[in-house]
């Protein structure tokens, strides 16, 4: 998409997350020779709250992270690119040890306060020698207060084609507050993906609790809405983060009315932080918006949203900007949820393709072809049966697509 | 795939199937003027089991034959090309029912003994007018006895680049048994699918029953085995049909020995035209078998073979000639299967990669990148867990696929 980079939302000059610092790295993990660790090392230990991959074969760092997930602590944050170490055994799980061990005593803090996140090729040892030598910069000097958001996003991309970051200032009982986002992932192709990782840095002091819940209210209208929900890959998180820097009293619960735009703040900053991921879907061309009204339940809007957005003809079809919306019918049908094909409606951006189950009388498909040729596509089912809805978010399939996942490692 | 055409088992010379005589007909119904309309007419009322779409938003077609399904007797089978009849609501069933009208007259049956169907574009209504036209010609012409097997085949295509035909002599008996399969169906891919029409004819008497029960048993190992269960197009269907021109005797019940091998060369046929759609998979340039052994049940087994079979990922390194074999180990783990890694092997072809959890020592990756150039690929899964199997085939996913696709009705 030519306007990818400027999806990019910019951080305010001279921006500095107070509380934190960062260092990248070059440890040649990744074949060519770039930027491939990225470390946050937090001044004071920070709250963090994740939700990971639901996947089998998890990796190391995986089964690292559910180890320690109940301390919800942090002082070190490492993220290597160019290897997932998944499926790699207990050399793997060792490997990930040794990497802890050197920052816990290097930073001086407990194991369990490392968080470490992998992304990359599964299957292969990690390159730790390498990894263990990159450190010893750390050993030399002193690690100077540096804040290169661009570069710690760069060093932990894989196959994205531009950095994803989302900056969004709230506030919290007339207190400003930070929120930044992170992200790397594409190769949004259902029902398969490339590693996903979210990272969302905010300063305000809530208890921990609270992030415990925000972060699940917000996955799930974000990160699982862009067809990554149930088919995540081996290494898959997102984080909140808390460094606590800004104290914002105390709160009436959860429900505060308080904390009702910072909820809102931290939920756009994950959405679109979803939607860039999905407009760096591989090969991508078009953004695809796919909304599904009318249904007789939540679980069910979302189980077709995601049948139509995850299917190869359907996003065939938009890659084509051939209006071919009987594909579209063909997905909403192949779930098993009960419809009643003479309630169904269908628009794609403003116009009316299907009223009650058929064809509108002076359809012009001429019209939608036009619109498709747009790179942002909105597709819009309702179901005529309920009133519960979903909103999900995929990419169009193109050959560029088939060409980077055929070449990935070549 | 360059011998794709090798892959149609053709017929023996002066081949005729007694008791049932063929019409194509051209319609006018695809864009180009092509065979569109292919018609069987039973000399007899044969018997007919069939299996249809599970598909909610299936197509008028799908609509009649569940409402006659319990009669099981055919005189007529008519099958179009280039329009799927599907969503079309009343006006859509109205056409249907006058081709059925149409055809019950002419050859003086029941209503409920014409089977029709589609495959095609979704949404567009069928052209009825230009169907009605056609027919003309049977009303003006005696029917002339002609059996042009590869003629019917190719008036059912519509993405296919091939058709799909394979003749198996069986016995039962002693008495020589006819097994006929013909079928169209490609786009393959992962988990939408053009439609699949299967038709497998057979000469031997046998009760209707024994039809319905191998049906279902057969249907598992073939066409359900090829990614196309549990996300069949809105007009799948397959069928088993009987002529009843050779006189079997009696049975003593269905687990009768005397059956065993026409079963198992009807089932035979169903998996050889199964495996001729994956090939002819849209853009496609390799069968891929997936194996998965070890499991703790079928269920299982099936489930983490399908979820291997349908992963974009896997398909496309297997496209790109590359043995990126952690994308199976991906594809294993995102099904909720429950697994141990540390049990698992894998295989691709002849070479071990993984065993017991973990890459083997002397693992060379150049000899299985040179495996995958041939157009065969076979790749087995151990668990470690069980003793349960499953087998299913899949296709490369490949630029041409997008190609085909983005392109369809242009």
């Amino acid at each position: 998409m030519s306007n990818k980079k400027n999806k990019i939302n910019s951080l305010p000059k001279s921006f500095k997350f107070t509380g934190l610092n960062i260092k990248i790295l070059k440890a040649g993990i990744k074949s060519k020779f770039k930027e491939d660790i990225g470390l946050i090392i937090f001044d004071n230990l920070a709250d963090i709250s994740f939700v990971l991959t639901k996947s089998k074969t998890y990796a190391a760092n995986i089964k690292w992270l559910k180890n320690i997930k109940k301390h919800g602590k942090i002082k070190i944050l490492f993220v290597n690119s160019g290897n997932a170490n998944a499926f790699t055994g207990k050399k793997g799980y060792d490997a990930l040890r040794s990497i802890v061990l050197f920052l816990a005593n290097k930073f001086n803090c407990e194991k369990k306060e490392v968080i470490i996140s992998s992304t990359g090729v599964i299957g292969e040892q990690l390159p730790i020698q390498k990894i263990l030598t990159a450190f010893s910069i750390l050993k030399e000097e002193k690690i100077k207060i540096e804040q290169n958001w661009e570069s710690f996003t760069k060093s932990i991309m894989t196959t994205d084609t531009f950095p994803k970051m989302y900056f969004k200032k709230s506030n919290i009982k007339k207190k400003s507050i930070k929120i930044l986002g992170v992200a790397k992932g594409s190769g949004m192709i259902a029902p398969d993906m490339a590693t996903m990782l979210a990272f969302i840095f905010i300063d305000a002091k809530i208890p921990k609790y609270y992030l415990d819940k925000i972060i699940k209210e917000v996955v799930d209208k974000s990160f699982n809405s862009i067809t990554v929900d149930s088919d995540m890959s081996t290494n898959d998180m997102f984080c909140i983060i808390s460094t606590k820097n800004v104290d914002c009293g105390k709160f009436k619960g959860y429900t505060d009315p308080a904390l009702t735009r910072f909820k809102a703040d931290l939920k756009e900053v994950a959405i679109e932080l979803s939607k860039m991921i999905v407009v760096d879907g591989e090969g991508a061309k078009k953004l695809i918006e796919v909304n599904i009204e009318g249904a007789k339940n939540t679980k069910d809007a979302k189980k077709i949203a995601m049948s139509v957005a995850n299917s190869p003809l359907v996003k065939t079809a938009m890659a084509g900007e051939d209006a071919n919306w009987g594909r579209i019918i063909m997905a909403i049908g192949k779930t098993k949820v009960k419809i009643a094909q003479e309630k169904i409606n269908l628009m794609i951006g403003r116009h009316q393709i299907v009223k009650n189950g058929e064809v509108i009388k002076n359809y012009k498909e001429n019209n939608v072809n036009k619109y498709l040729k747009g790179n942002s596509i909105k597709i819009l089912v309702d179901l005529g049966i309920g009133k519960y809805t979903s909103k999900v978010w995929t990419c169009d399939l193109t050959k560029k697509y088939i060409e980077i996942n055929a070449d990935y490692r070549s």
